[in-house]
């Protein structure tokens, strides 16, 4: 089952789908020579929205949390592809010490973690998860939503390296571990955790991808970079896989304070959104995003079509603006051009994303909401998406089928994400030199 | 479907998967530093004899003609490792030029290259084919066995490139072509074509390993290397991984020189193979396969039980083992330790093949034959076999299960698949040492 493409205005991504058919010996040539200078992340996903006129991606994830999602029938790509990450950047490692995020209460999250192990297991190496939450205290068995156990052990500090103690629980051996590498699955936005500071260990991703000092914004001003030399080699309008940004700092909800310059900010970007919308005869209202700078997980996050919804906000729209992730206070924030989603299935909205372990694309699903309109956003804390995973893999253009045939919309959109991921590999080699 | 094995002793089998599993992480890890030092071979695919009490490589062909034979579930699998391989032996490239074998009328050879094309276009290459054939003097349509078209072109040498002329064929136009690399499916048994000689292009894989100046012992004697290691790391007799061989040059089996010297190697050879089987308790005869160290094509071949075997051919066996592909003449042969295929499939002898990218196991299929022995081989031309494509890929062990499992088997395939691999990539590197 694939979405339908509904939108009365689907012309300039066909002509934008035929381009990347056309073009695709020059692509894979051009990401060739991009990932000679740029090591792409571990891993990856990327949250795209296909509005029939554009493609764009509107959030990369540096701490993939929906690996359960893929297709099983797939997982032998993601195997493959974590053996080349390994080989290149530890392949030394025999030991993997996997650290997740503490929210051990939500069961689907769990199963991405068992997933995972899944993965690097199958690659060859040996995994054990390690938990930072100050309630795993010792060696502590969960449940995925369907049933598969996972063990989380208590972190233990000794020296500069993480290492899990010798157990035994339920009757197996848990022999003493420390690993050569940590990949971590937390995104650290609440900052670095003590444990953490300073290890001689390899972390994967490195420290600085963390959304304590990340910033969205840093993301697409790379982003901007990539596309805009991407769009040259296809000869298409940039704007057809980029969505506009600005940002906007000092902001204190609460206190009302940067209320007016936010609104300004948002102003100028549906002027300029609107003046795209003409060119190309596109008669839908353009909407922005509002977003904490530093946010994920869904949270901090509006979506406006005009600058007073941005003076009006009433108490509870400022107070779920300004509080995001591990209670982290927002000040920065990007205000991004919204791109509809035309995707639907049975008239529920869906909205692609695209797994990737180093620069290969392993796979991606659908998250299907049904209470959400073509303008929200679908990533939201405590709303319930139904994943749907990609039928076929990323890799298999039909050049003989129609540009929107599933295997050719797949490939598109595997190419977009691969160009956030290119901009996410930039954006960790700039903050590694700033950091070194 | 999968074949069953039918053995009364398979006790050391399971010992050896069961190792194989329990090891798994060390053994990925020693592959790992392995292919740090020895690069892989961009392709290959090694034939396989399970007994029941050992699991060997027969033969292993650096220009594989069966990848139309494999599971088209996993493809994306040989297009994520055929960007690897390129990446590694031609970044640069954007076009490759295939050149295929001969055999124009094998139309199961031909669903092979069209299939390859597939492989490396989805891979991100622009690619054609062109013939060695003298044939071939025009842009020529073939057909597959199951309709799908095959345009091969006339090569044309300018200087010290390989080129496809500019044509127009059927209302299709096809540009000039000069292609950065070049990638043989042609194994190159009878010498090196002036074509190939001298080129400034890349070759893929190189001209020595052609079987004009490949001897199979001198893989096998580096095959020998790399078992030893690695039964050192699993702590196993190596011979559960490893057929004996030996080799007799100077034959000339029309003047019958050299037979008595070839009956007495086989003679010591089935001595030292009882050895092992009364060591073993394994009830069977022991039998050798005598073949041209230079053979392939299931050409020059014979299964021997004794010594006399060796000493009473007839003209007709004489001429047989005489004479191998491209008519060559046979004078080295090697005499190798005789595998017993104990996997059986609706009563039917089935042999497993498994295809390698760069270091990955991309699949395999079964040849399953009707009207051959145990004791046989199994690639003989003009022998029909029905191929059987492995159902699951061969990277996802399932620990928990047993040994011999679906999934476990494959692993455990692909595991001496790999050290097959690894043999052959030493060859290579040697051979290239000497040629440079």
């Amino acid at each position: 089952m694939v979405p339908h493409l509904t939108t009365a205005l689907s012309g300039p991504l066909y002509m934008l789908e035929k381009r990347v058919l056309q073009a695709m010996p020059d692509i894979e040539h051009w990401f060739r020579s991009k990932w000679q200078e740029i090591p792409a992340p571990f891993y990856a996903s990327v949250d795209l929205r296909n509005a029939g006129f554009k493609i764009a991606p509107v959030d990369t994830n540096l701490f993939p949390g929906g690996f359960n999602n893929l297709n099983p029938e797939f997982l032998s790509l993601s195997v493959q592809a974590a053996q080349v990450a390994v080989e290149k950047i530890c392949p030394e490692a025999r030991r993997v010490l996997l650290i997740p995020e503490n929210h051990t209460r939500n069961t689907y999250y769990l199963r991405n973690v068992v997933e995972l192990c899944h993965i690097l297991k199958a690659a060859g190496m040996e995994v054990r998860v390690g938990s930072l939450s100050p309630e795993v205290t010792e060696i502590t068995k969960l449940e995925t939503h369907d049933g598969l156990p996972l063990i989380l052990e208590p972190l233990v500090r000794v020296n500069n390296r993480l290492q899990l103690k010798a157990n035994v629980f339920e009757g197996v051996e848990y022999p003493a571990f420390d690993s050569c590498a940590i990949l971590l699955n937390n995104d650290l936005s609440g900052g670095v955790p003590d444990l953490l500071q300073g290890l001689e260990q390899t972390l994967i991703p490195p420290l600085h991808a963390g959304w304590f000092i990340r910033r969205k914004s840093q993301h697409f001003a790379a982003y901007n970079k990539v596309v805009d030399e991407f769009s040259q080699l296809l000869n298409i309008d940039p704007w057809l896989l980029n969505p506009y940004f600005d940002t906007a700092s000092g902001m204190d909800f609460h206190a009302r304070v940067g209320e007016d310059v936010l609104a300004e900010k948002v102003e100028a970007m549906l002027l300029k959104i609107q003046a795209k919308y003409d060119e190309y005869g596109i008669t839908q209202a353009p909407f922005a995003i509002v977003k904490a700078d530093a946010g994920t997980y869904g949270m901090g996050i509006m979506s406006v079509k005009s600058a007073e919804e941005v003076r009006d906000l009433n108490r509870k729209a400022r107070n779920k603006m300004s509080v995001i992730k591990e209670g982290m206070q927002v000040s920065e924030v990007m205000i991004q051009e919204g791109v509809y989603t035309f995707e639907t299935i049975n008239d529920a909205v869906a909205e692609p994303v695209v797994y990737m372990m180093d620069h290969f694309v392993v796979g991606g699903f659908y998250r299907v909401h049904t209470g959400r309109g073509i303008d929200e956003n679908l990533n939201a804390p405590g709303m319930h998406f139904a994943p749907l995973a990609f039928e076929k893999p990323c890799t298999l253009p039909d050049c003989a089928g129609a540009p929107d045939a599933p295997p050719n919309r797949f490939y598109a959109y595997g190419v977009v994400a691969r160009l956030a991921l290119l901009a996410a590999g930039m954006e960790l080699q700039d903050h590694g030199s700033l950091n070194a």
